[in-house]
């Protein structure tokens, strides 16, 4: 993977460059992942022109020696952020981008200290970001792998969806299965919400025992080699009411309708009108109290965001989730999400669970 | 639960008039739950003499009138902090605090542009953290079940571990039985860290299976009822050689220095020496490359840092981890941990697993 990283970071010199930076600052974990593979969760990285500098203290060092190559490692002393100001100091780039939404008032404020009339921060946010939104075809081929795998653990534990057991019984046994089948772990946690409890959208499983006539929304996804996957399917213990089908086929048609209008070129908020328009004409639209999806990646939750207005346009390589949902307070709720990959002209489910009512 | 919350609302107004504000921004999440009861992931909570408004969007607002009493709910409209200073504006506090270690720097950029010449913020850091620190009954009783949770978890998965079963399917195993015994989940991700692996104090479990005469450094948690548990326990697979033995001793005699040294009055920095000084007599204090402990509550890394030099003092109803260890690159690794409550010129070690090696 170091020839993919040494990739990344020349890709991100570039944008210093559009930028007029002559470094950045590194603050948030899955960015420092992804431009150099080190997995630990305290440093700062350093990526300049004169090369890249990550400080970590002494729990992380010998991790990032064995994960990383063409980088420095330098062991921080003393408070992160004073350690960083200093090693700066000594470094004086002329003009240090940093990400505003990233970096803490308080961590600003003591490089600004440290580093006294050397500071030269300006705030350049969604640098890396902007490049992780476009996956390469190895990250492409880990995130497939990943949402087959999520769609294995629902299967392999539908069997288990009836009356009279835990709702926490089922989130344990779905998390065990994906380690089992070689995740890491799930990328957020499970939900599984019965009855009215799914008509919180993100309702944590309790110990309500699941009952007959209820919907179940289950809402999943694995972290595989870093890669996350996310879907949600909703099923019906016993048969379900002809009031209850007709809002599941809303919801149905408008999660399809979001997916066909997924296209390079197209706005995110495209896709989510595409959803909206559907559950407005099913007169559901007060119940869909969330936007249609998001970027997903290294981390669950990523740019770009699909949500009404936003104009960013889909770009080859994007990886978004489509997960319309409607809620109603009492009753219980239905939401049906897929991965899609934005590839030229066209989408790619990668999700791979049959997506009409199931009835358990 | 209601009662205790707004019981710490009314300390926490207290400490608004020791700093002379008015109000206070309420941005992390286990802080708004400590204050509220209220469990979603996203909002800002004012709390002020007036009152206290918590602002969330259309995915939290039904579980917030849930959760919550005495508070106001407010249904955010557009993007979070732009909304929330459109909100400020019209509620004009006079000092209004904020945590300069959680808010970002665009955060509080976007709060001062919508509030124009009406913001009026102050740096005002820790102050639900300190409050936090201080555990009362109700709290220790929770901490105490999630500590005794966490070592039945081990006592279960013990027999599991043996030559050639995978890091990653003990962690597994872990983690079910952690759900199935009642936890909400993991309090972090399982290390299971076996032979040289176990020189990564943050290793996270991969396939590599486990072999004879290796350590296996298992480091754990569970989340019960909202609050942390955290214990470590390192076992030898097959008869240890003496080299492995007194190194093993070492780290037992350290660490139970250090929970020997937990009393109300004492400094952090005076706990870590205790531990730091056994492992220095035994010429091993090159390999203990962390600190010895930090507080443990709704979060598990959180105030006071148990750390060389900290010079905060323990005080009655703090909980704090205890966990020297030492890594060998190429070796291996050890390390014992327990929770200790600090009560009244003693301390309580809450968690219940025996302490010597475990050959296996």
């Amino acid at each position: 993977m170091s020839a993919e990283h040494s990739k990344r970071r020349t890709a991100l010199l570039r944008q210093l460059r559009e930028h007029k930076l002559d470094a950045v600052l590194v603050t948030h974990p899955p960015n420092w992942y992804y431009l150099t593979g080190f997995t630990g969760e305290s440093g700062v990285l350093l990526v300049s022109e004169k090369g890249t500098t990550l400080i970590t203290d002494g729990r992380f060092t010998v991790q990032a020696r064995q994960e990383t190559s063409g980088i420095k490692i330098e062991l921080q002393q003393g408070a992160l952020y004073h350690f960083a100001g200093a090693f700066l100091t000594q470094h004086t780039p002329r003009r240090l981008g940093y990400d505003a939404g990233q970096l803490t008032v308080l961590q600003l404020s003591t490089l600004r200290k440290a580093m006294g009339r050397k500071w030269r921060g300006v705030p350049a946010n969604g640098l890396v970001e902007r490049l992780r939104m476009r996956k390469d075809a190895q990250e492409l081929a880990v995130m497939r792998k990943a949402a087959i795998l999520v769609g294995q653990v629902l299967e392999s534990v539908l069997k288990l969806i009836k009356p009279g057991v835990r709702e926490s019984e089922i989130a344990a046994e779905l998390e065990y299965q994906m380690k089992c089948r070689g995740a890491s772990g799930p990328s957020f946690e499970t939900i599984v919400a019965s009855g009215p409890r799914g008509a919180l959208p993100h309702a944590r499983p309790t110990a309500k025992k699941l009952r007959k006539n209820e919907l179940v929304v289950l809402d999943l996804g694995v972290i595989l080699g870093h890669y996350c996957s996310d879907m949600t399917r909703t099923v019906y213990l016993g048969r379900a009411s002809s009031r209850v089908r007709g809002w599941y086929r809303s919801v149905q048609t408008a999660q399809e309708a979001a997916v066909a209008a997924v296209k390079s070129g197209v706005a995110c908020g495209e896709v989510d009108a595409a959803a909206r328009e559907v559950l407005t004409k099913n007169g559901l639209e007060r119940y869909f109290v969330h936007s249609t999806g998001h970027g997903l990646g290294l981390e669950v939750h990523e740019d770009p965001r699909v949500a009404r207005g936003q104009s960013v346009r889909l770009e080859t390589g994007n990886v978004i989730t489509i997960e319309p949902g409607i809620y109603v307070e009492g009753v219980g709720g239905i939401r049906i999400e897929d991965d899609v990959v934005v590839q030229a002209g066209r989408s790619e489910v990668l999700t791979r669970v049959r997506r009409d009512l199931i009835e358990l």
